[in-house]
């Protein structure tokens, strides 16, 4: 399995959005593509400005292939991507 | 609940014999400091030389004080620490 870890950070006025169009995003969009597996939300103790996204997927294609060439990834980037403060960090691990 | 990640770059040569510690540290002290939730182990995907360590703590004070102000923080870095081939770069997120 792969975790897809993404760091966003969203200014402070724009949180509150934020957090209710990533629950939209995660239901309708992201639980749909093929091979997701889970979803967990998290936000920074040092960085507060920041939240940490985990993704799991069962394979690394998964995401960089079959998610983000589909017709979902412009969907759940139309829908987040506005709060966007910057271009968010995207790193995957495998998990043991 | 407070997730810990910390990054850890371990020398190729060094990484059978850093998993090997690694799992004595987690079962032998990791394990008994208290607040301790659960721990996992990742590996890069594009930063090959480096572990990911997700250690889940009750609060953040047990482990920035429990935990680090410990006898127990001397034996855990005590066991992976000659592995380590850069400092840690660790960071605290709010489980949500």
């Amino acid at each position: 399995m792969i975790l897809e870890t993404a760091k966003i950070k969203v200014a402070t006025e724009n949180r509150a959005d934020f957090e209710t169009a990533l629950a939209k995003a995660v239901s309708d969009v992201l639980s749909k593509s093929p091979g997701f597996v889970k979803f967990e939300f998290l936000t920074g103790e040092e960085e507060s400005d920041t939240y940490l996204l985990h993704i799991y997927w069962n394979t690394l294609e998964d995401h960089t292939v079959g998610f983000r060439e589909s017709d979902l990834f412009t969907q759940w980037r139309g829908l987040i991507g506005p709060f966007f403060a910057a271009a968010p960090e995207i790193t995957h691990w495998q998990v043991n």
